[in-house]
């Protein structure tokens, strides 16, 4: 079942690049715990790419995910 | 009566990955607060599942959950 | 005065659960403090409990809450 | 001029429902700094106290700013 | 050219008042980088100073660089 | 690759002006994230540059990046 897979094992990352792919990551396996048909997600997906209030809501929740990540690698300092 | 159940005993959690899965019940238990009648939840979870608007919104409802939990638990690490 | 009468005396609460109830209340007495009719009011949350960009937006609200009240209770550790 | 009165001093006040207070302060002090026509303001008003989307958006602010104020008084511990 | 002045040399501020101040000129900076032509942000600023949803939500972004401002300065304590 | 390009090699910058820059390149590599055809994306920026909701709506995100990034440099202190 793939929402029962380890995805999330840490934090911590190498660098800070990879601290926001990592919050882009945690951004959509949230959508994807409450839309749980891929099938759907897909079709939703082409939708909200072109639509610029969701893509900078979307922005808004990866800053504040990166911000979570960032504070658990102290900044990458 | 449900709305006195204990659902909330820590912050605490194994790994980042169960942090996840709280930050999600926590958003729920609030909607749940709000909405209490069970069966008007589960229609009006059928239609924001299929709304991007609001898939967004509810991961971003998440994304702060989440970070009060990540500082309960010092990051996991 | 409704006003006037003290209702967050502390921040400390004895248990997490305590600590969303918490939150749940300080977002409703700052929705009291800009609509302070209970009348209005109470028509207006009948709208918003069946709308769920209204019950997401709430539990943003609850979410942010917490986080200062998990803060402020060195998230009950 | 209005805008040049001293309203803030300090963050610290003796009581979190002080803090509360001075959040809504906060908050309206900010919407007064972009519409400055007083007139407006109160016809504004009237109409988002009946708008629930508007007072969860207004509710939202007050816990933005009050997590500042709590932090500045050390949570009133 | 106007977007290379410097314009924040500093998160420092001698009281609340105007770390409140500095929190409104971030904002605005940020929509001038956006919307680099100036005739039209005039043009904007006139519309949604009459909007309160736009006003509401620009106290969000004050609120959230206030806090920013406000640990800066240690809470001007 | 574009994606695969370093672009965020640390958060730490010399001034604060310099990190409300890297705050606004970091909120704009996550819209190129999700939407990753430039030729849309500048269709898209076009609009949003126009409309005050979103403009409002991206200060937003740059001020949640910009409160990382002056944590990361100790608020240039």
């Amino acid at each position: 079942m793939a929402n029962t897979d380890v995805w999330l094992e840490s934090l911590i990352t190498k660098t800070p690049q990879e601290g926001r792919a990592l919050a882009i990551l945690m951004a959509r396996k949230t959508i994807a715990a409450i839309q749980t048909d891929p099938e759907k997600r897909k079709q939703l997906r082409a939708a909200y790419a072109e639509d610029t209030v969701q893509l900078i809501s979307s922005a808004q929740v990866v800053a504040i995910e990166f911000q979570t990540i960032a504070q658990a690698n102290n900044f990458w300092k």
